[in-house]
């Protein structure tokens, strides 16, 4: 039978590609989206999509409103998202941040891992977002595997848990060589932190700005439909 | 200036004396509460109440719908509340354990502390909890305590993150007799799984037991009222 594992997916590049390295590794994959009132919030269609062409067992939408916190650009509608390269790719963190997000995610995942009995949880944090946020750096992902064997019932019998970040030290073009490979259709997924009405991106947020060197540093093609 | 701090506060006797440390150790306190679809839903009025009476700067409640993820008597229909001791306090692991709701719960309040630019969270974790729910332990908190500092902005930025247990290692009327020697009103929290319309609580499930021996071994009468 195969091992169950739960894949953390936004609707984007990196985690529709670690979608498809699971898949590949003989996972019976089931994937969580989060509803967080995030701005792009239209990734979440591309979200249900992706996972079931890539062959998921299951895919769940968790409500979550990080509104009631605040902090971030991505969920504070008064602050602006940034582009052009400046706050969002410079020294220090982003203000696209979302404070906490992935540890919170995480903590999610691993609750749904304890109920379907999976000791395999994926994440598709890189090593061009952990320049910026704290929650994506290689310290994080142990000290949160760390955490995951103290917090649980399989951990506290025994029994490993694992957090895959298999992208971690991977550019943006070794990501999108790698997962056109494996066959993923990144038409069909979506990065831009402001996706218009018809899911076309805006092409100059700093998100849309990695995704697209990362396809000409991949010499593929970039099949994002942009405004 | 006094230091925020945040509590996570259930409407319990617990949280309700971690509380009552932290006012007295001088910060300045924001307690929050989840609505995850306990049985006990109750309990947030008393939680609401018990802030205001002891002094929290601020009192939020995050909806949490952790019945999308299922797997305990406490947020799942089709599982009854033990009784009788049998489940909840011999061997293993009980019944109303809550997959990974500790860690789902300080994720959220560690995301707040970033937004307030806090680091200290209080939990009231303790020593008769951890015989049966994994994320009760020692190990647990320290691990969490590593994972905040992984995880945030303070913690990059070398403020460290602390996560605060007063009660891990005390017995239920050792926690007792601290709060009532700090003013609380116990009669103003619940602790039971199946409380009534009117705030009353059963007498019969694991946590009244706990409860209701404590009082018994402090020497200190029992306020809560009972069916």
């Amino acid at each position: 039978m195969r091992r169950p594992a739960v894949v953390l997916l936004s609707g984007g590049l990196d985690s529709a590609t670690v979608l498809a390295l699971a898949c590949r590794d003989g996972f019976a994959v089931h994937t969580l989206s989060f509803d967080y009132g995030q701005r792009h919030s239209a990734e979440l269609r591309y979200a249900q999509q992706i996972s079931k062409i890539l062959g998921a067992e299951s895919h769940r939408v968790f409500p979550l409103d990080l509104r009631a916190i605040g902090g971030s650009a991505l969920t504070d509608e008064s602050l602006a998202v940034p582009e052009g390269g400046g706050e969002e790719r410079g020294g220090g963190i982003p203000l696209t941040y979302v404070p906490a997000r992935n540890t919170v995610f995480l903590s999610i995942a691993l609750a749904w891992a304890e109920v379907l009995g999976s000791q395999d949880i994926f994440v598709g944090v890189n090593s061009q977002d952990y320049s910026g946020y704290p929650d994506c750096r290689p310290g994080f992902v142990l000290a949160f595997e760390e955490l995951a064997n103290q917090a649980t019932r399989a951990g506290s019998e025994g029994r490993t848990m694992r957090i895959h970040a298999p992208l971690q030290f991977l550019r943006k073009s070794e990501i999108i060589r790698l997962g056109s490979q494996l066959g993923v259709n990144y038409g069909l997924t979506r990065s831009c932190y402001q996706l218009d009405r018809e899911g076309r991106s805006c092409g100059r947020c700093d998100s849309c700005r990695l995704r697209s060197e990362g396809f000409i540093q991949a010499g593929i093609p970039d099949p994002t439909p942009y405004i």
